[in-house]
């Protein structure tokens, strides 16, 4: 598709991990990659030109949220959504779905798609493919997803095998749901819930279908990390090398490394900024809680290994004050320091991968997080 | 005293405005100047680094807060206020009089001092002159204010008599009770609610003890805004013309304006901060209220006079949508356009008094916010 590809420049010797390149019609970006999660239109806490110097360089915007407010035709009419939240880069939408299940109430699943209640006005609302494409496109994404059911965990068989069968349908009507030749890129998403047979025939079939690139749904649901990197390692492979693969909502810094192991280039998730608003600060070390007593004298950087703006200027009794406090600030600075390490771990993944140390890599970053006394 | 100075640079023809420049020990004070809050550590909402590039010179910080919470001796093991927040400029802190007044329960006034109990945990605390001198000190203060009672308002005649005098008191203690040479000012309170006299004597009894600098309590408190202007009438000419002076809590734009033709030097007030959070704007024709659902679909910046960041690059339409939306960004983008407007009018005043066209400035200012449809 015209305005989007996607180049693999370095393959892993020692592993699936792979660096690439993605271009989309509002820039470039580097592979593996994280997501920050902006969810009604503004990542939560940090300005887009802190976002930008933290590292971002494509952020997730939730569809389900910005068709119920404030409206993807009112975005539309305002000149989109990069001009409505001052964000410059590329956005990738998710397709309604997910939030659909986890946040509406009284859904109805049908052939058509699904009828569901606001959570903010106990509206009626109906999504279905057509209806989840023209939102993303009106919103201006420029990578869209197809609209999917999101499998409950766990589930039997029979409805995982009925589910992902409908989720196919549906992706291929999103697939024909596209009314622009305008360089947004459109992404089929593997179902099959933990069965590795309907694993495979759902990536068998979005493949026969096509798409510019592939994203993996249904994981980070509740199930065990290995069941999760298990997988991975079933679907991954048979997806085209030459496309972006994508794991949806993943995960921990672990399931990141774990995730980029596999060939996985594109991850997203809530985690960093909604530890952020929790007190819940990521380190090289592990987790921490800044609201804990230990930290009211401790004058030291919530990580001595990080450079970021709040580790260079703020002490952990600080951080803590503002958290007991209930200061927006803690919240922002909190945010910026998740995301930052988050960010700056992929920045360094990708630095091993082209320097093919990535094996290297991988195994240092678990050995600290045994060694520091992580609080986990 | 060492390491603090006031010299007055012009004074306007048409009125009692004055252009100054106070000098302390971390750096100069152009007057007129608005000193934004941070209450507990944090200016709201908006990082220190963000602070100053919209113009603030000096903030203010709350003794009571700081002395509950983390409290001053740790504030003072961990640096001092200035590197505990990462803010290099100025602090002038209250005496921690207000808050116990307005916040603590149970107060019990004394010759002695207050006895209150904290509305965090309802543990037993005292505040004197001393006490409020010492953490005032232990914080780091560049400008240290008298420990003071508040005055409710209305009061008796011979409340606010009895008060005032015990005020007097208080504000002799608080000066021998300085322990360092250590170039941070002093500066006494001016009491006398509103009744003239009480106001003169408060005055030239406090010019007699000799402080750094001149505040006035007790305004801001209920009272027309004419009464407010009456009482600087008659309080501001007893003071020495070489002396800052200071309108505690003080106040709407109109108030800035309106003090500085009366001869105030300094301000402070909640209020740009408090109402961003709460989504009323200021702007050159007036305030307005972002949640309004006439700016649902309006494209324009908050205000078409504004050059500041928020108005350069967002519309109302989504400072409307992050408000109603609960975003932690509608209070960030909110403070930042607010605190800009106030930083902004007092620079313009500045330089409308050194230009010689105060009067002009201040006629120009009142005209705006008539001619323009404000919704006050
Ligand atoms: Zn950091
Ligand atoms: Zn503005």
């Amino acid at each position: 598709m015209k305005g989007f590809r996607f180049e693999l420049l370095t393959q892993d010797s020692g592993s699936q991990a792979r660096r690439g390149r993605m271009t989309t019609r509002r820039g470039v970006v580097e592979t593996p990659v994280f997501m920050p999660v902006g969810t009604q239109g503004t990542v939560k806490a940090i300005l887009p030109e802190d976002l930008k110097a933290e590292g971002a360089q494509i952020i997730l915007a939730n569809t389900y949220h910005l068709f119920l407010r404030p409206g993807h035709e009112r975005i539309q009419r305002l000149g989109g959504l990069h001009s409505f939240m001052h964000w410059t880069g590329p956005i990738l939408t998710d397709s309604g779905g997910f939030q659909v299940f986890s946040l509406g109430k009284l859904c109805k699943i049908s052939e058509d798609g699904v009828r569901f209640q606001s959570h903010l006005d106990g509206s009626r609302q109906v999504l279905t493919p057509e209806v989840s494409i023209a939102v993303q496109e009106a919103l201006g994404a420029d990578i869209i997803m197809v609209f999917d059911e999101c499998i409950p965990y766990p589930s039997s068989r029979e409805y995982v095998a009925d589910s992902t069968a409908l989720s196919q349908r549906w992706a291929l009507r999103s697939k024909n749901a596209r009314s622009r030749r305008d360089g947004a890129a459109l992404f089929g998403i593997v179902q099959g819930g933990m069965y590795p047979d309907l694993r495979r025939q759902s990536a068998e079939a979005l493949v026969e279908i096509g798409f510019d690139g592939y994203a993996l749904g249904g994981l980070s649901v509740g199930e065990e990390a290995e069941r999760m990197y298990e997988m991975m390692d079933i679907a991954l492979p048979l997806l085209p090398q030459q496309c972006p693969r994508y794991v949806m909502g993943v995960g921990t810094p672990e399931n990141l490394i774990e995730g980029i192991a596999r060939g996985v280039d594109m991850f997203d998730c809530v985690m960093p900024t909604r530890n952020a608003r929790n007190g819940t600060l990521f380190t090289s070390f592990g987790k921490i809680s800044i609201k804990q007593a230990r930290y009211a004298d401790d004058n030291g950087p919530v990580d001595p290994a990080c450079g970021c703006y709040v580790c260079r200027n703020y002490s952990r009794a600080y951080l803590r004050h503002l958290y007991q406090s209930n200061e927006i600030l803690a919240s922002m600075l909190n945010t910026r320091h998740n995301l930052h390490y988050y960010l700056d771990l992929m920045r360094q993944a990708r630095l091993a991968i082209e320097q093919g140390r990535f094996g290297a890599f991988r195994a240092d970053f678990h050995r600290r997080r045994h060694d520091d006394g992580s609080q986990d």
